[in-house]
């Protein structure tokens, strides 16, 4: 709905009532800021550079009033007036800045051009420019009752009803336990509504004071948040982001609860599993081929034994289960917070609300320029990081000492890890640029169309640039490296990496722990609270006063001077774009990290409280924008529960050994149990093979000649008449393989569609209601064109069938016709309901 | 909405004006039947059975009136005022039939009851006795102005506007396409709206006049169809339903092209497709094994070469190609098709029209119930359709002459396809029945419950009776044979039907082509034309006169009573049924089929003649019903779509040989060309292996003595170390089937996606439409705003800020307040809209 942007010449950023403390606040309700007068109040502030006046010359778009009209008709969503007096109503303020970039005389006619158009839209304005702060004006705006009323009016705001109905859920169970439920998490919910007077809420700073005691507090991490509250201070679209949050963070409860099992169940069979057993049984005496050229030499299976023994906590049968109900979760997540946006949307009163419909595609000139480049860059930013991998790979490998290195192995990868976690976050404030400078590219006509856009084109460049390295360790890595004698080499004579014997999946693992556990930390300190406070610190430093002197100034202050030094507000999409990213995390690789959503599950915890204090202490108050729903982040995690599952049928079957396994266990082993598994899976290599110069410096390292040493792979034997050629067992197990994605994609598919169909998307009391709404207003319509006849018929008496009705007062229907008019939930008849008492107070 | 239904004491079955011949209407425009005042007009007809009165005890349910006002607003909603006189508009008949079949006190009690709240809700009734048709006595109703007004307010009917938006989309080369098109397309719309006068809709007479001239008929196939008009005649559902079924047919037109084209593609390449050359080619002097026990003898593998040539036709790269073509015509379809359904709802005025939501699982008693039922039954219906195949494929291999056997195959093919065929027919009507039963069993609540369930459930039926011998030709038949001298067999000692050398894919073919071909013209001249027909034929017999007296006869009947004759209107789920199965025959198995489309087209070309002229003159015209969309099939439409991925997958690289061919390209051929495929694909058998009393009987059949003989199959050689066992080669290409498997279905997935997300849902001019009523509105109500203002400011002074508008007289305001009342298409205000011209109109 901006389609003004560029022609604004006044950039507005809200500032609003934030730097209150909560000593402020304990003296009791406050009438906040007015006007001069002390009558009327300060509903928003703008702030702007003192200029001089000069003569002008261009004429600037008459919309521009527009947009201020319409942040304050955000405002309002958030307001209900329900019949108190108006004057102690919605002293909401948010102030705004003016940065003014242009010429100065063409700023200053566009600046009074603007302050005539607010004036002539009905607002009232009154200048502060004498002020403590030097440089800074303030246009203070007061929105008098009858604009309210029109605006109240015009975004079909909506008045409570007189009449309240009870839906009952009849007696039943289910009522019973819910109830019961409720009793149980009385001490979870937070105290907000039932325990104070409602009026109170009409008190912002008030409502302040309690989000700062029963939401932005560490101490309450256990309580629900009071989404109501929130969205009446912040207006909608930030309640949903909460609410969203939160039913977030309660649905990780169950799969963490489940993923601390399944990774128990690993932790107690792993005595119990025959492949590791068999690894470190000393009397299996396999020697293994040297995993570099030259260097390295020939080893034991059995030091592999610890590696072996660690996979199988995340690589056991319980893991594809737990794929499998994480595809559901995802499923049942999606469900449940689409219930939870209806419901929120009906106590919001949103139905009738529209949100204007940008569609993507409508702009594809700029998109067809883009579009190749973002493929580009995203293809650059995966190889990059590919690449990056091999080389700092092989770099460890020459410098470390051959012998220790099996030793060090862990070390490696874990610093490995950690190397790459810092580049991803360093890359991800570097992409977040690239996706703004694409954007721009592009063009987008609207506001709304730009940030759409930004946000895809950010999402993909982040999450290409989060999970390239996973993927690559996940399906890449250990696949294309030849075989012993014929090896692949890259970038001159690096041989590609190799896994562990035990598979790629515990390298996977340490990488998605470290990635999770460190974003997330360094994140959440560093870039939430450090960079803020830094940020402010040098802003007080640049102020050039100390902290006594920076103290008493601030005393001297007003509420909207002490705001205008906190943090811009930067909208909520990175605070998005980060719960997208973990929850990509915990969808797409759970296969292979059962307590991925125990980790999500912790950070959250913390998020929701560090976000809330953000928002409640941190940054300028943002503008209360409506929304319905949060918009493309929906269909980004719809997005990533689709490719979830496919991802996860091919960690299943080509990183984890299930699939082998199985196959091992059903067609080749003698007594249907797994021994002799791991010689099913090691191949034959005669040493006389080596191609000239790759064969080991040491080969008596193990103190004895080897022959014939053993690599991980399926191919032909020795004595076969193509050696070293792919096997049958090979192609039978990729058959095999490629079998179970099919089939784990379909069937979790087809379950994930059968729980979408099978939830209703309205919750049953809500439907309840609105049906019970509806019936209310046919009756009540019934009964005024009952009344309307009647009175017709007493005067005119036309019609030749008279109605069988007992005879009824005119009065009695006219009392019934206007007790309609005062239905406030109803869809059709709330455009008369807010004027009655509108006028009332006006003219009264 | 219609909980009623059960205590309802008389059913309502439509009975309107279908009867009409062209020679009746040709007289001009009349005023249609009246009350016997000559002024009132009939609206609808209820018939009932004479009854004597009699004394009554049970009190019925008083909403059993609100039935008739249903059905009442529903045809308003075809009726568009328009300013023209009242008494010109809405002259709809439609007649009622009562059917009593309770106790005749209890029925007469109930009939007064009835009539009683019809007059209550301001409805006007005439008896009519003592007509010409014995037994049935007719209750004509006339709606007065008022009871219309008043519905129509209550279901929020919109205005037509005097304000006339006009978008222009801008003078681009788009839009100047966009003429040329209309221009040339000119003569394929019908003849309704712009060459007859606007106020002629209003009678119904000549409205079913031109629908029988303009499209029930057969001389207009190539036309498109007067939706508008259909509307108007027949209620949002039914135009709907034909809006769909035109949207598909012209759908069908570029698929049924791009089918023939591949066809045709495969007619050029037959004499370059190097395996079938080898087959035919009498050089490769190849002897198969026989196809049965004892019975049959060696064969010489070109006596398969006019299948395999046949095969090439339906079995080329050119289909892989069609196969994704499909998938993403589907996507396109349903694309298309909901642009199609929001701008008929723009047109129609259905923005504003909630149905109500009814979710399938609020009843899961009932479900949990009838829920394994349902999946018995499907199983035994499949399980049934391939048991039956095999004892009749049995059957007929025994009887026939051995060794003419392979000359007859063809025939025999035709001829199980055929019987199959026969009984698919007969089964469907018995599913239809077992359908109702499981449906009865759950007792849904609602009608819309009942309808849906009743149509999900005969939907799976149906389909599994179609599909499952498709289904089991496709991926079953000759998969579970074994080898020669190893044979799987069923049902005592008859081996699994094997298939042709080239493949089952041409079997496939040649049943789809009878399925498709036979279903629809049994199905449309049987049971669509013929079966009514000679029920009429019955009807007339039973009431005992010649044609000539049955003329006369005719002659003295009025309107309703010549429509009690018609057949009753039984609901769209026939034709919807009809038409989701043969899109499912069109999208899931179009890789071996690609003249399905075409087939299709043609059908559907008739199809809607052949309905169309059902609904005009063979049944009693249907009560209009609102539809914002076509409901349930919808989503079987969607979930057949997402199917037919998977299933066109499974065709293409399971069922024709396009993946083997690939495979012996890149990884076997010794040249890089198809040379020597056949040899490769056929496996050795030595005879002396055959189990004892499986051998030919004529060995020497082929005139020289047999040692080796060849199988189509992957299995290891003679000489190797386990002969027969599954081969190298055969898993090899097993996992590049399921490789792409995988890669096919998830590429048209992510294709399909990006087609969903790149075409809007709503068309571009409506929602540029919709978005500028929207900006009117808001103008609109501004300058109301500011009128009342001006009011204010000019009476009391109270603001201190004057606003800094020009001085507007007053009377300018109202003016334009009172014009913003009379816009009609905006959201809010309609509800204010009607009302003044109604009580105009009463009152004057």
């Amino acid at each position: 709905m901006s389609p003004f942007k560029t022609t604004i010449p006044l950039s507005l950023s809200s500032q609003p009532l934030n730097s209150l403390k909560s000593d402020e606040a304990a003296s009791g309700p406050k009438q906040g800021p007015t006007f001069q007068d002390g009558q009327r109040r300060v509903d928003y502030v703008l702030t702007y550079h003192v200029q001089k006046p000069q003569s002008v010359r261009r004429k600037t778009s008459r919309f521009a009033d527009y947009r201020i009209l319409r942040s304050l008709r955000r405002s309002l969503s958030t307001m209900r007036s329900g019949g108190t007096p108006p004057s102690k109503e919605d002293p909401e303020i948010a102030a705004h800045k003016h940065r003014l970039d242009y010429h100065e005389d063409d700023k200053r006619f566009r600046q009074t051009e603007f302050e005539d158009n607010l004036r002539e839209v009905g607002l009232e304005l009154e200048k502060d420019e004498g002020n403590k702060i030097p440089g800074i004006g303030f246009l203070k705006i007061h929105a008098p009752w009858n604009v309210l009323c029109r605006e109240a009016e015009f975004m079909k705001l909506k008045m409570p009803t007189k009449k309240v109905y009870e839906v009952k859920q009849g007696s039943n169970v289910v009522e019973r336990i819910n109830l019961f439920i409720h009793k149980v998490t009385a001490p979870l919910h937070p105290k907000v509504e039932p325990n104070r007077p409602q009026n109170m809420l009409f008190y912002p700073l008030l409502s302040h004071q309690i989000l700062y005691e029963e939401w932005a507090s560490y101490s309450v991490f256990y309580k629900y948040q009071p989404i109501g509250l929130i969205r009446k201070y912040f207006g909608e679209k930030i309640g949903l982001y909460f609410a969203w949050l939160g039913v977030y963070t309660q649905m990780l409860i169950p799969a963490a609860i489940v993923g601390v099992i399944v990774f128990l169940y690993g932790c107690a069979t792993v005595d119990n599993d025959i492949p590791s057993m068999e690894i470190c049984d000393p009397r299996n005496n396999i020697t293994m081929c040297p995993l570099c050229d030259r260097a390295c030499s020939y080893w034991k299976l059995k030091t592999a034994c610890g590696t072996a023994r660690a996979s199988h906590l995340f690589d056991n049968p319980a893991t594809v289960f737990f794929s499998i109900f994480m595809a559901l979760w995802a499923t049942m997540f999606m469900e449940h917070w689409k219930r939870r946006q209806m419901r929120l949307n009906y106590i919001w009163d949103l139905t009738g609300f529209e949100e204007e419909e940008v569609s993507l595609s409508h702009e594809v000139k700029g998109f067809l320029l883009s579009f190749p480049l973002q493929i580009g860059v995203t293809f650059a930013v995966v190889f990059g990081v590919i690449l990056y991998r091999i080389s700092i790979r092989a770099a460890l490998h020459m410098s470390s000492n051959p012998t220790a290195r099996s030793n060090i192995r862990a070390t490696v990868k874990g610093t490995a890890a950690v190397i790459n976690l810092v580049i991803i976050i360093i890359m991800d404030e570097v992409y977040g640029a690239v996706a703004r400078w694409l954007t721009l590219l592009e063009v987008p006509k609207t506001d709304k169309s730009f940030e759409e856009r930004l946000i895809i084109k950010t999402f993909v460049l982040k999450f290409a640039n989060a999970f390239s390295p996973i993927v690559y360790l996940a399906f890449f890595r250990g696949r294309m490296v030849g075989r012993p004698g014929d090896y692949v080499y890259v970038i001159g004579s690096y041989r590609m990496e190799e896994c562990a014997h035990a598979g790629c999946l515990m390298e996977l693992c340490i990488q998605l722990c470290i990635t999770m556990l460190g974003k997330q930390l360094i994140q959440n300190n560093l870039f939430e609270i450090g960079i803020p406070k830094i940020k402010k610190l040098i802003r007080r430093r640049k102020s050039d006063m100390d902290s006594q002197q920076q103290e008493d100034y601030n005393m001297t202050l007003e509420r909207h001077e002490k705001d205008h030094f906190l943090g811009p507000f930067v909208g909520l999409s990175p605070e998005y774009m980060e719960m997208i990213i973990q929850f990509g995390m915990v969808t797409l690789f759970v296969a292979s990290f059962p307590l991925a959503p125990l980790f999500a599950l912790l950070n959250n915890i913390i998020e929701i409280r560090l976000d809330a204090k953000k928002f409640v202490t941190e940054v300028r108050r943002p503008i209360a924008a409506r929304a319905k729903d949060i918009g493309i982040w929906y269909n980004l995690l719809r997005g990533l529960s689709k490719v979830a599952v496919i991802v996860n049928a091919f960690v299943i079957s080509f990183t984890s050994d299930f699939i082998p396994r199985l196959v091992y266990q059903y067609m080749y082993s003698p007594d249907g149990s797994m021994h002799g598994f791991v010689n099913h899976t090691l191949s034959y290599f005669n040493v006389s093979d080596f191609q000239p110069g790759t064969a080991p410096v040491q080969p008596m390292h193990l103190g004895y000649e080897v022959q014939i040493c053993r690599y991980k792979d399926y191919r032909e034997t020795l004595w076969s008449n193509t050696p070293y050629d792919l096997s049958k067992e090979f192609w039978a197990i990729l058959a095999c393989r490629l079998a179970f994605v099919i089939v784990f994609q379909n069937v979790v598919m087809l379950m994930s569609d059968f729980v979408d169909w099978l939830i209703p998307d309205i919750p049953k009391d809500i439907s309840l209601q609105i049906h019970k709404e509806k019936i209310l207003m046919v009756e009540l319509f019934m009964k005024e064109e009952e009344g309307k006849k009647l009175l017709r018929d007493n005067h005119t008496n036309q019609s030749p069938f008279q109605p069988r009705s007992r005879p009824a007062s005119i009065d009695d229907h006219i009392t019934r016709i206007r007790s309609s008019i005062f239905i406030g939930k109803q869809h059709q008849t709330h455009h008369l309901s807010l004027s009655p008492p509108c006028e009332v107070h006006h003219n009264g």
